[in-house]
C-alpha cells in the first residue's frame, strides 16, 4: 500500500483540473455577459449581486488572519485586505467595484446597502466566510485558490465589456484591471503555502475539496443570477426589481 | 420615569472612573515592576506572558475586522494590525516586543513559540480575543478603551525602567515609546465611536461592562504572574521556569 501522498507536481494538476472542471468561467451567465449578450438589467443584476460578494472578501481574509499565530503570514495575507478596502479613503477594489456600479446607472450608495441582493447570493456568499472563519488553516488557504484561474476571466471580461458595452471604459472597469496584478501575486503566494503544507494525502484531500466547495460558492451565485433575471426571469420576493436603486 | 440617556459627558466620565477604580496601574506587580522591585527572572516572566497578549492583539483586531461590514471602518480600524504586525518584515510591535526579550536575556524564538506561557494568561487573553470576535460591535470596541489609560502606564513604565534596569535603552524599549503614538490615536477614534454608538442606557451599560471585562482580563494576566514568580513563587507544571529559554 501506497502511504506517499503524490508529488508536489501532480497535486498542483489535480488543483488546476478542478478549476478546468468546476471554474465559473464556464457558466451561461458569464458567457451571456462577455459576448454582449446581457440587456442593462441583467449587466446592474450582476453588479449588485458580485458586489456582495466583494463586499465579504476582506471580512472573510480577517476571518483567516484572526486565526493566524504567525505575524509574517498574517502581514503578507493583510495585503489582500488592503487590496480591497484601500490604503485611504476612496481607494480599494470595494470603491472601484462602486465605480462600475455608478457607470451601469446604478447609485453606489443603493448597491453598498445589499439591499436587494438575492438570497442565494447571501447564503453562498457568507458560506464562504464561514468556511474559512472555522475550518483549518490549509482548507481555509486552498479555498483561496480560484485565483488561480481568475486571470484569464478578468482578461476575457474585461475584453468582452469594452467590445460589447457602452458604460465600459477604462474608468469603470479599473476593478479587473487591478486584479490582474493582484490576483497572481496573491494566487502565487496562496499556492505555494498550500503545496507546502499539504504533505499527506488527507491533506491533500483538504485542500481539493476546499477548493471544489469554493468553485461552488462562485457557481450558486451565478446560477442565482440566472435564474432571477434571464429568461424566463424569476426574481425572488425582495431581490433587486430593474427599476430600484437607479441614479 | 427619565427614558434618556446620560449625556454623552456623563457617560465618558463613567467610562473614565472605570480605568480610576480598575486599571492595571494599580497592581502590585506593576508597582515592583516600575520601582525596581522585580529580579531578572520576574522581568523575564514578565516578558513572556504579556508576549502572549501582544501577539493575540492583532488577532482580536481581525476578528474585529472580521465582522465590519464598512469598509470605511475597516480601514481605519486595520492600522491597529499594521502596528502590531509592521509594514515589512522585521518592523511592527511585535518584533520589538522580542527586541525586548532579547534584551533581558532571552532567546527570542522560545518567547515567540509562547511555550511556559502561564496558562492563566491564556485563559484570559483567550477570553479577551473570543469576546471581540462574539460580542456586538459596541462592546468589542469598548473593550478597547483600556488605551485611555495606557499613555500614563508607558510613560511610567519607560520612567522606571531605565531608571532601575540595565538592560533598558531605547532600542530594548521601543516597542513603549511607540504605543505612546500608536495608542491616542487608536482611542481617540474608539472613544469617539463609542460615545456616538451607545445612544441609549442599554448600551452605555453594555459598554461599560465591557471595559470593566477587559480590566480583569488585564488584572488577572499580572495575578497570574505574581502568584507564579512573586515570593513566595508557585510557578505551575509547564510554566516557564528561570532556567529556560535563556540567551
Amino acid at each position: 500500500m501506497n502511504q506517499h501522498a503524490p508529488s508536489r507536481e501532480m497535486f498542483e494538476a489535480r488543483l488546476r483540473q478542478i478549476g478546468d472542471d468546476r471554474y465559473h468561467d464556464k457558466h451561461p451567465f458569464h458567457h451571456l455577459l462577455h459576448s454582449g449578450g446581457c440587456n442593462e438589467d441583467q449587466v446592474r443584476a450582476w453588479v449588485i449581486n458580485r458586489y456582495y460578494y466583494q463586499s465579504r472578501i476582506p471580512m472573510k481574509d480577517a476571518a483567516f488572519l484572526s486565526r493566524v499565530e504567525d505575524h509574517n503570514l498574517r502581514r503578507i495575507w493583510r495585503s489582500r485586505i488592503e487590496d480591497h478596502d484601500g490604503t485611504t479613503a476612496g481607494t480599494g477594489g470595494i470603491e472601484r467595484w462602486l465605480k462600475l456600479a455608478e457607470g451601469v446607472g446604478l447609485d453606489p450608495d443603493y448597491v453598498a446597502s445589499a439591499k436587494g441582493v438575492l438570497p442565494a447570493t447571501r447564503f453562498a456568499v457568507d458560506a464562504y466566510v464561514r468556511f474559512v472563519r472555522d475550518q483549518p488553516l490549509l482548507p481555509a488557504v486552498a479555498s483561496s485558490l480560484t485565483e488561480l484561474f481568475a486571470p484569464k476571466i478578468h482578461k476575457d471580461r474585461i475584453a468582452g465589456l469594452l467590445e460589447h458595452y457602452e458604460f465600459a471604459n477604462s474608468d469603470t472597469i479599473s476593478y479587473f484591471q487591478h486584479r490582474l496584478t493582484e490576483a497572481p501575486k496573491d494566487v502565487a503566494f496562496g499556492l505555494g503555502w498550500v503545496l507546502d503544507h499539504a504533505v499527506s494525502q488527507a491533506d491533500q484531500d483538504a485542500a481539493a475539496r476546499a477548493l471544489t466547495f469554493k468553485t461552488e460558492v462562485l457557481w450558486a451565485q451565478l446560477d442565482a443570477l440566472y435564474s432571477a433575471y434571464v429568461a424566463p426571469a424569476r426574481i425572488p420576493p425582495g431581490a433587486w426589481h430593474p427599476t430600484e436603486g437607479l441614479l
